[in-house]
């Protein structure tokens, strides 16, 4: 990160708006902001949280070089105090987030940053993009993994990623979801994802036939070869050959034929062909892998039909989030200090669904005697919550929609990660986090995780702050101060 | 792009193919292929060719350091004698790319890449990854642009962007196709492009009042100043505070406010109300700014409707190409050395459109005698069209459906850009590829740029391509080998 020098990606606003509290001399007054979103993509029950290291990465290494200050100063509107300011800056607020491979859920903070206002100001952008495209890929990867029942996933997405990070931070945020592997080198290599491949079309086309392809390759990885059947017909020459180079390469060598993979056609129909014709050939270990524009409805289609694959290719429609390429997360104000006290804020729609939650705040994650997630609720960040009482959970909404629960866990999910712009926030491996993902999936109930019409997760607040977030909703209808 | 050592983003099977030809003695067999796309997103007449200067870098600076190798050492499936080949690496292979900023079409050859097959087929993955990007959003963004019929577009998707690198590039991209500044200051800061903003809501929220945050900020920047006024009450509070802060702000101190932003809510309704507002109060001069998830298609229905909109912010439907996140380009092999002569190749599918077009190519682009474009060819490399002579075009699948045409220009698309290894091709500057590609969509009938059930643009096959394509064809209905 700090090699590339992204220091200037942020969106101009936030400079113009620093250099104004910097003008104004509130620059060293205390916000809070959250990090939320309002909507699971694909109309999904939960999402999943990915890109906290990259955050971390770019808080710790923010500064401003002096050809950065020059070209700001070339365009005439800011402070020169600002401009020393930026020269001499150094990240000195508090951070707190919950851990990546979170399950996430809308409204809830996900990242608070409290601090001077300047300085929150000032990372808005890079907190929301590796926030919303981390998990936007983990998310979508966590519905492919589910829906493949057990099956390995490959993420086979970097020629239709968006760019060289889509690529390298898509397969991380895969992997953290679940996926085996994935076909990019670069993310094997840096992150110790297994990387996987085998052979293109051109390869079968490069030789004077598909058998002397597939020979001259089983020659060369006997032990893992995995032939692509369909560069001409499939089952009319594919599988054959696969078959062929079998018995007449691989067995007299003493080696097994790994695998076929299928890149086209009526996957259902042509793995069910394959597959008997390999079983009366007596490869019956010889597996299949399919690939081709494949996401989670697909991979569920063909499942119900019974097609029969081992494992999945998933490209375009992974790497690209293709269904909703959009994850909507925002970066909202939650408290300023105005005279010296930190003071609740809120931005009110129409849409009340847009009405933000005032206050510096906790998130809470209340578990049953089972260990399954029942609601998390949002509260002030002093709150707490003592799991030998009973505690009464009810609709922000619709009040008087509550229920009263006993003998639950609880655990505070947003954990300092800086204070005073000291990271104090170990960083986990990319496989830990894929494992402490992986069990807090297993937390949450079946009818949250499926992928049509799920159950909506609760997402509560405190008495106390639904208090707090009514009294400013009733004071701005109100408005003293227009 | 070298101080990243991105060497190692390629798929994986480019490597055991790589290792393949290599153990096979093939490496140095000559290949030619094509990168081209098969359909252009959002159902659109045309898309716009962009990303060519990422991969002459790219290429430019290809190369395997000791530990890139050691990696891929410790995987225990690749020979030495190829390792020591990677070591050694440097692009020495002839590429032909259309300019940046080419309309282009569906299945005409973009890149051409004529070399050891070693080569072409390692830097697969990032020709297609940054084509397949940088044309995404150049073509989502000439739609938008198009859409606003003139009304400068303001891309503001940094925070959505999947990754550093879309946000970056996409800026460039959307540039390359007439945006008319970015929200992200890094591109800005590197490729010059005009970097705007102004506040958020949070700004607003952390004043005592919405006038105070206006008069603050009018205060800072009185000769541009654009005010978000929907913060609160668009109509009932922000307007009215955006007048009061002109007339008691910056009139006395001889400026005018420069705009407004409204960034929810029924824009059409609102910009013609506060339209209205503003003219009442004499500022006609005051622009009016909206953002709200916009793309092609609201804008459109915003103008129909007769909103007043002097300029269109838009974000996450612009760097994601949320409409369709996938730009389908592929890379495939249309030729390769058999015992020593280049012989063209085919890939056929049941799918007539999936079928490929075989043999090293060029492409002319013809031109009528008011310089709109009739049609693109595609050729053998070495054919040459005389202008002076009648030439006859013919659709590819119905040869019977033709046309001969006359008097008019011709052109060829693919340039020489690297040539042995070593570029031939002078960079042009941003400017310039905007430019060029201005003036190439000027070329296009409007029935090809219209944004609903466009014309499809002619690519055809000149006659002596056509007859190897079908000879390739008829062979391999009956192969030989098998």
């Amino acid at each position: 990160m700090n090699t590339r020098k992204l220091n200037l990606l942020m969106d101009f606003y936030e400079l113009t708006m620093a250099n104004g509290y910097f003008k104004d001399g509130r620059h060293e007054d205390i916000a809070v902001f959250d990090v939320f979103f309002r909507s699971i993509p694909d109309h999904g029950g939960y999402a999943i949280f990915a890109g906290l290291e990259q955050i971390i990465d770019y808080i710790e290494h923010l500064s401003f070089d002096s050809k950065e200050i020059d070209y700001l100063r070339s365009m005439d509107i800011f402070e020169e105090g600002f401009l020393e300011y930026l020269k001499n800056f150094r990240f000195s607020s508090d951070l707190y987030a919950m851990k990546e491979g979170t399950p996430i859920f809308p409204k809830e903070p996900v990242i608070v940053c409290k601090g001077p206002i300047i300085e929150c100001q000032l990372i808005e952008t890079m907190l929301l993009l590796s926030f919303n495209h981390q998990s936007l890929i983990a998310t979508k990867a966590a519905r492919i993994v589910k829906a493949a029942q057990g099956r390995p996933i490959l993420e086979f997405g970097a020629r239709r990623a968006h760019g060289y990070d889509a690529s390298i931070y898509g397969a991380r945020a895969a992997y953290i979801s679940g996926v085996y592997g994935t076909s990019n080198t670069y993310a094997g290599y840096i992150y110790d994802i297994p990387a996987l491949g085998t052979m293109a079309h051109s390869y079968v086309q490069s030789y004077p036939s598909e058998f002397e392809a597939f020979r001259a390759y089983a020659m060369t990885y006997p032990d893992q070869a995995v032939l692509l059947v369909d560069t001409y017909q499939t089952l009319e020459s594919g599988v054959p050959n696969a078959i062929r180079t079998h018995k007449e390469i691989l067995e007299p060598l003493g080696y097994r034929l790994k695998g076929i993979r299928l890149d086209s056609g009526d996957l259902t129909y042509l793995s069910k062909c394959a597959r008997k014709m390999l079983d009366e050939a007596g490869m019956t270990d010889t597996t299949i892998t399919v690939s081709s524009s494949l996401d989670e409805y697909l991979i569920k289609e063909l499942l119900h039909q019974g097609a029969k694959i081992d494992s999945f290719g998933v490209g375009e429609r992974l790497v690209t989030a293709r269904s909703e390429a959009v994850f909507g997360g925002v970066f909202k104000l939650a408290a300023i200090e105005m005279n010296g006290v930190l003071t609740p804020t809120i931005k009110i729609s129409d849409n009340v669904d847009k009405t933000t939650v005032p206050a510096f705040k906790q998130v809470y994650r209340f578990y049953n005697e089972h260990c399954m997630m029942i609601a998390d609720v949002l509260t002030l960040s002093d709150e707490t919550i003592d799991p030998e009482q009973p505690y009464r959970l009810f609709d922000p909404h619709f009040p008087w929609k509550s229920k009263t629960i006993a003998g639950f866990q609880v655990e505070p999910l947003l954990q300092p990660i800086f204070k005073g712009g000291k990271r104090v926030y170990d960083l986990p491996s990319l496989e830990e986090i894929r494992a402490y993902s992986t069990k807090q999936k297993s937390y949450l109930w079946d009818e949250v995780t499926r992928l049509e019409n799920p159950h909506r997760y609760y997402v509560d607040l405190s008495q106390k702050l639904w208090d707090i977030q009514q009294e400013l909703i009733s004071s701005h209808k109100n408005p003293k101060s227009t």
